[in-house]
């Protein structure tokens, strides 16, 4: 996590006794506009610090490009834009023609996938079923979480940012990406490996802070990964895509337990 | 919270020994269509139950409708919707002009607010600064805490819910409800107030479980709460808007503690 993540804000703070005005720090939040072939396409409310990764991870979890269909990120240099440091210009290469989806405009908030959709036989993506038969050692699983908040020095000073890592089967991290939101720190581990032709991601899996929600599951299946591992509780929609996806999907990872919602077969 | 909150699921439980395979309850989300004149203008991703509430909250938080200017909200009665239950169908009482607003489609997943801009100028929704005066005691707000979550029983057999709760100035509970997204909880917190008339909310003030972001406090403008306190931490953007708006916005609520990250001459 670079410098950009929290800031000083005066408080005050009421303990045992008056209250005591102070300095304390708080999670940075910002709108980034990402704009694609010239058009803004979608405003994600989010962490500053790995923008190019952000906006590669959203417009690939979100079947806005495929693997390989982005020549270059680069930073705004619109003359008239109020915060160019909170845009990011996206250029496809020579020859792809972008999606119909791209008529809809997306806003995402902090703690959003995606939006622009305004039917729900819209909203999901469509996937084909994994086939990937990596198996995951209880251990390995059970140890991606004490790996993902070791790496959070972030998490430690504000309270509030949430985590997404990347792992190899064999218990490796690979990237870890923080944010204010959920589904922007699994965007920015997605870009990670996007930007290195790393997609699809079989034979890794992923492991959250928060709640796995239906757009976390849908992320991940677009991203090709076997299981998604949390801290925290999963959602009964998360539960039913991961299973018609083939996805393995573990939540409440404390100490060596966890729960196995969907492809239990995939844990030895 | 009613019984639509949460639903069985198989699950594999890993503990020491052998994994178990066993029955648990998981929160359900669910997609809410919202159509407005016939009209698809969001699909929420929300934990179904008291929709008639989010759906008015929903567009009243976001500015699409102004109290008073809704004439029905029924269940959908459209033959060839696939889930009748999950669309909700508001009319406006006649002579009301919907703005241009609707034009845009709005897509809202469970943690999220609101969808649709495609551009950061767009993000803001005008809000007057706030006159109120109301002054609130220590112990009521750090009171609120407990009381939320004594009312939170669903909560309690998932882990999966956020809430948010409504109360006076005195310290009383007025209502609160659960939802497996953040914005969702207080959309049906606002809109309860809304269908009893009770906006502006001048004298009351919002209590939420969940992280303190830029969207949360925009609502809580809207509906005109002169102060938000959370369990959980807040972000930079909510620290800005709160303070534009004359808003106090306390965090981290914890025992007798809190932080007042704005506004902190309501404390007393």
């Amino acid at each position: 996590m670079n410098d950009q993540g929290s800031v000083d804000r005066e408080i005050v703070r009421y303990e045992r006794g008056g209250p005591s005005r102070e300095s304390d720090r708080v999670t940075v939040e910002e709108p980034c506009e990402i704009r694609l072939g010239g058009a803004p396409v979608a405003v994600v409310m989010r962490t500053p610090g790995h923008d190019r990764e952000l906006a590669a991870g959203f417009l690939f979890s979100e079947t806005i490009v495929a693997p390989g269909e982005i020549g270059t990120i680069s930073a705004c240099k619109d003359p008239d834009a109020l915060n160019p440091e909170n845009i990011v210009e996206v250029k496809v290469v020579p020859g792809v023609e972008i999606a119909d989806t791209l008529q809809r405009n997306f806003y995402a908030t902090s703690s959003c996938g995606v939006c622009g959709k305004a039917s729900i036989e819209a909203i999901r993506l469509a996937t084909e079923r994994l086939r990937d038969a990596t198996r995951f050692r209880r251990d390995i699983i059970a140890g991606a979480v004490p790996a993902l908040r070791a790496a959070q020095e972030t998490f430690e000073a504000t309270g509030g940012l949430h985590a997404a890592g990347l792992l190899s089967a064999g218990g490796e991290v690979l990237v870890v990406r923080e944010d204010v939101g959920r589904h922007n720190a699994v965007d920015k581990v997605l870009g990670w490996a996007y930007l290195r032709d790393m997609l699809p991601l079989s034979g890794h899996f992923l492991v959250v802070s928060g709640r796995q929600s239906f757009e976390i599951v849908q992320k991940a299946l677009v991203a090709g990964l076997p299981l998604v591992a949390g801290v925290s509780a999963v959602s009964s929609l998360a539960i039913d895509l991961a299973e018609e996806g083939g996805m393995t999907l573990v939540g409440f990872v404390r100490g060596d337990n966890f729960v196995a919602y969907t492809g239990a077969e995939r844990v030895i």
